[in-house]
């Protein structure tokens, strides 16, 4: 049997983990049935792209060691590329799904498994169901990974523990750093989520170990008042001379066109400018104390050297799932993790979904965990996020700098 | 006796190091001579400005266990707090010496310690010879930090190295996160260090781990021209799909005043930007190519999660031998780290010098480590910087987050 995986989306830090999982569980597999099945695993480069291309690594003579293996799993975003390629409609061009198959077909894969979001997903459906309509047997499975956990279906998804614990530790770390100072301050931390505000939210996990901060928490979710937002603020630093405020770069902003390419500099170039940099003007210009926006930008998504070890471990299962789902011949569905409830421990276990209902569908924050205000978010959320980010994953350390696996063709 | 201590100027990973570390060697000092000679530390608040007020911490009182030693030992940012103020010139307001020594003898304070950089040998430079000239006994010694690295008469300052490792770990991931897309980007890192480079230089040791990154490294030292970084990321982009760039905050742009407020939105609030921002809108505008730019910004200077054992044990050293120097009866003088040459080994020794020397003086890096083109760092660099992020500091973890000591009162 021959697997193909690729790798689609914004990278995470746990996105390797998955591909390690399907590339162990095949490894395995082959192993145990004393190979009279040996199973063969192609890596794809840059997502369905590569495939159509054939862009293919062969992991078995890229990963030579079980420390190979280790250090490809902790190391952060995806070791075989990525795309942002979305298959177009059947009918708007059945060439690019006759090259797909094509391409499938020569290189007799059995199982293409697809890690990505949401686009991906839309891809492992269209795929799949055009395949089964082509009467072939290759099989497509959806692997799920986004650091924005807004993918339904499941109770969470891989990449965003790590996330969010990087998010919280960050936070936890700024808090201290804007907090030495007499006078009185703001900071205010955008974190990434355009349409879910998941991410931002967990940074309710800085309570759980006795912080105070995050004073104010925004979400794309509830609607935002400049007003509102400044009242806020002022309401805050009544009790507290330092002020940490987390918001997400989704949120919707007065005249939001204007603030992100509305004015030009000297020479007549757009300036750009987030939603942390107008508030930091905001707050600058109407309450006028010292004040400082930290945008967390793309290490949000690439810390792996704090990645959270339940986060990896989790991603490296739903990569074992996801070949178990392939062999009992599944296909257009993409692997979930269910959490146990009615037990004290966090527990988790995999189960499908149906790849079609999960694409072009995004799974907000729930609007009952924000309070009423819409500038915090409740307890519930804290019990939620905090099993995600236990754990730590120790780097593999050379010259005081992390190791990160490389392909090497 | 009594010692006080105090923290001032920006917050570093490492400065609670070198508090511990006066405080560890008075202990054992006190333990030494069978408390025939114990000496209580007595820690202040907010610098020269709580000293002033009396705003004091019983240390010893607060450090119950060794554990919370340690805690507060790899505690970023300054666990006393922080000030921004200098002393002014005799001349210009006396009052402000007479308070500083009517409070440090009212409370029988034999060595008065400040931890902190350029500003804060200026404090001690004038407050330890205006004592001497009052006839006063008491010693003021400066412990040096500073992220920048930029303090003279001293190898590197405490608190660089867990900078300087943060930032090359960083970069390590965001070459990774980079890479992903087959569309050439170029990626612009935004580095502390408004008037020295080093930092930003230091991004240069992912090439002791193999890596090309940064394509191109911009320092305050040398000249900055547009047109010659327009050129130079287009020479880059012919080798490598993903460039990424280390720039210096500190560069000189032309018409810098423009570039951070001289724009104004919808709202007509003035536009803050940074180098980065201004040479992502460049790069867009002249290449026209996918271009992000991150500002690593205060996580910098407070990311102890990854700080530097070697760093952090310096730290600790400087604050120790601080304590040999008051005792020995020297005064206004500042620690300084000597790296001992003409061995393969990296050692270093500790000695002193006049913080007069130190206070208002810019230690830059050497225009001999920069190559011709002004866009890259030689390997002489690498040799020096290397030493310095050796070694790891595990947080004490508590809920998948790091636990911070704070003083209780």
């Amino acid at each position: 049997m021959r697997f193909a995986v690729a790798q689609s989306g914004g990278p995470t830090c746990a996105i390797n983990a998955s591909l390690v999982g399907i590339y162990k569980a095949a490894v395995e597999m082959s192993n145990k049935v004393h190979n009279r099945l040996p199973i063969s695993v192609i890596g794809v480069r840059n997502g369905i792209q590569g495939l159509m291309d054939e862009q293919f690594v062969d992991l078995s003579c890229e990963l030579t060691s079980a420390e190979m293996v280790d250090l490809l799993r902790k190391t952060p975003s995806t070791a075989l590329g990525s795309c942002r390629f979305r298959l177009p409609a059947v009918e708007q061009d059945e060439s690019l799904y006759r090259k797909v198959q094509y391409v499938l077909q020569k290189n007799a894969i059995d199982a293409f498994f697809y890690i990505g979001g949401n686009d991906s997903m839309d891809t492992v459906a269209k795929l799949s169901k055009w395949l089964t309509e082509q009467g072939s047997n290759i099989r497509v499975i959806g692997v799920p990974k986004t650091i924005d956990n807004d993918l339904v279906g499941t109770d969470h998804t891989p990449g965003f523990g790590s996330a969010a614990k990087y998010v919280a530790m960050t936070m936890q770390e700024v808090v201290r750093d804007s907090s030495v100072y007499r006078l009185p301050s703001v900071t205010i931390c955008e974190i990434m989520g355009r349409d879910a505000g998941w991410l931002t939210a967990s940074t309710c996990l800085l309570r759980a170990n006795g912080e105070v901060a995050p004073h104010l928490i925004y979400l794309p979710e509830h609607e935002f008042s400049t007003v509102q937002f400044v009242h806020d603020i002022q309401k805050a630093m009544e009790n507290h001379r330092s002020v940490v405020v987390a918001v997400s770069e989704g949120i919707t902003l007065p005249h939001s066109a204007a603030y992100r390419s509305g004015a030009n500099d000297a020479f007549g170039h757009a300036y750009l400018s987030g939603v942390g940099k107008y508030l930091e003007q905001l707050v600058r210009d109407e309450i006028g104390c010292k004040v400082r926006s930290i945008e967390l930008n793309v290490m949000q998504r690439c810390a792996a050297h704090l990645a959270s070890a339940t986060d990896l471990d989790e991603s490296e299962t739903v990569g074992r799932y996801a070949v178990e789902l392939a062999l009992q011949g599944q296909s257009g569905c993409m692997v979930t993790l269910q959490r146990d409830t009615g037990i004290a421990s966090y527990r988790i276990t995999c189960s499908h979904i149906a790849a079609s209902s999960v694409a072009n569908v995004t799974r907000t924050f729930p609007a009952a965990w924000i309070n009423n205000e819409g500038n915090d978010v409740t307890e519930e959320a804290i019990d939620y996020f905090l099993p995600l980010i236990q754990g730590e994953v120790l780097p593999t350390m050379r010259n005081g700098m992390p190791e990160h696996f490389r392909f090497a063709t």
